[in-house]
């Protein structure tokens, strides 16, 4: 399958190299290509210059918004929640008409310490807004519960043995990423409902956060018991 | 230990009734016994008249909210998240001072349809709240991610293999409040930092919410994975 990922972080780059190990076309986009390329710093995250990533994954391309969305019979938004409505208007509403795109971002924002807040919620969610946005789009909110390590090879944690969710509107759209997810080792995937769901899984990121802070690791996650 | 709860719906008259089958001697506080003893129906979420319950309970006494605090050498807040406050007050400062508040409720509202959500998130939680109010008092926030029937006997879900958070400034309310919740039955309890670390296992809600709608039962729990 022919997938566009939005965002040249750790996220969409370990999603990349997940999808090209299981056979997938991946092209990532970002805002200025040259310029990404270009950059020589590890940047805050501890990320290598995404030009010596690109190099040990020669199976990914780089390009503009639009031209990895174009590419995408599925685009990926693995931008920063803050960045995510601006990157996929760059990508263009014409290259995402009819698509699904995966929302894998949280709406957090830094600005009053840590740990971060969310810059929506409760009444609407980054899920939504998206959606809002590109209505002939189908939006599927999922994986933005585990970080991005844990959402490529879930068996990283707990031998898999823990939840991702998906909020979307369209059932189809649900069924095709919850069949890529299980393609990544995800053996429990919940169905939280439609796209206003994206709430619900938004909102367990300020837990997410207190955990990660608690036990001092990323390698955090939830298993639904019912 | 004395314990007074401030609550006679499902939340309060399961804790009771954990207590006392755990030897602890407890007085549930209302706004108006008299009112409270004269009801006669089912109430909406399908409890019995609580005279009724009373006298199934017979070693719970009931009191208005100041004697129920008094009697506590610690106090249960569960009422619904909507009353607390106003309960706590008429509970009285004086008869808190110094104690530990449990705090088990949840900022929900429904005024704009189902499923609920939080009348206070993101930047403050209820636990904040009653802490701000009763600076004198211990605020523990805890057990509100679960259930009534589930918070009094977590082996009723999974075999007690899920998780319990506490939330508090105050690190011996904390433990008090983990050694109670280790004799009810809890083995995984996580504290998840100073009080304002409620907001996270209140904006854990929704997604609590969705997995009642999705299972169809309010048996659901989650494990934190690590």
């Amino acid at each position: 399958m022919n997938v566009g990922i939005l965002g040249t972080g750790m996220v969409g780059r370990a999603i990349a190299a997940r999808l090209v190990e299981l056979g997938h076309s991946v092209m990532i986009g970002t805002r200025d290509p040259a310029s990404t390329l270009a950059r020589t710093e590890t940047d805050r995250m501890g990320n290598v210059p995404f030009g010596d990533w690109l190099k040990q994954n020669a199976g990914v391309r780089l390009g503009a918004f639009a031209e990895a969305a174009a590419h995408g019979e599925i685009v990926v938004n693995a931008t920063s929640g803050s960045a995510s409505l601006a990157a996929l208007e760059a990508a263009g509403a014409e290259n995402l008409s009819g698509k699904i795109i995966v929302d894998i971002a949280n709406p957090l924002e830094a600005s009053q310490g840590m740990p971060p807040m969310l810059s929506v919620s409760n009444t609407d969610s980054l899920g939504e807004q998206i959606q809002r946005a590109f209505p002939e789009s189908k939006v599927v909110k999922t994986l933005n519960t585990v970080n991005a390590s844990v959402m490529a090879y879930p068996q990283r944690l707990a031998n898999g043995d823990h939840t991702v969710f998906v909020s979307g509107n369209d059932a189809d759209a649900k069924a095709t990423v919850s069949e890529l997810l299980r393609s990544f080792g995800w053996q429990d995937i919940i169905d939280l409902g439609d796209i206003t769901s994206a709430r619900a899984a938004e909102m367990y990121l300020p837990l997410w956060l207190r955990l990660f802070g608690t036990f001092g690791t990323p390698f955090v996650s939830i298993r639904v018991v019912r």
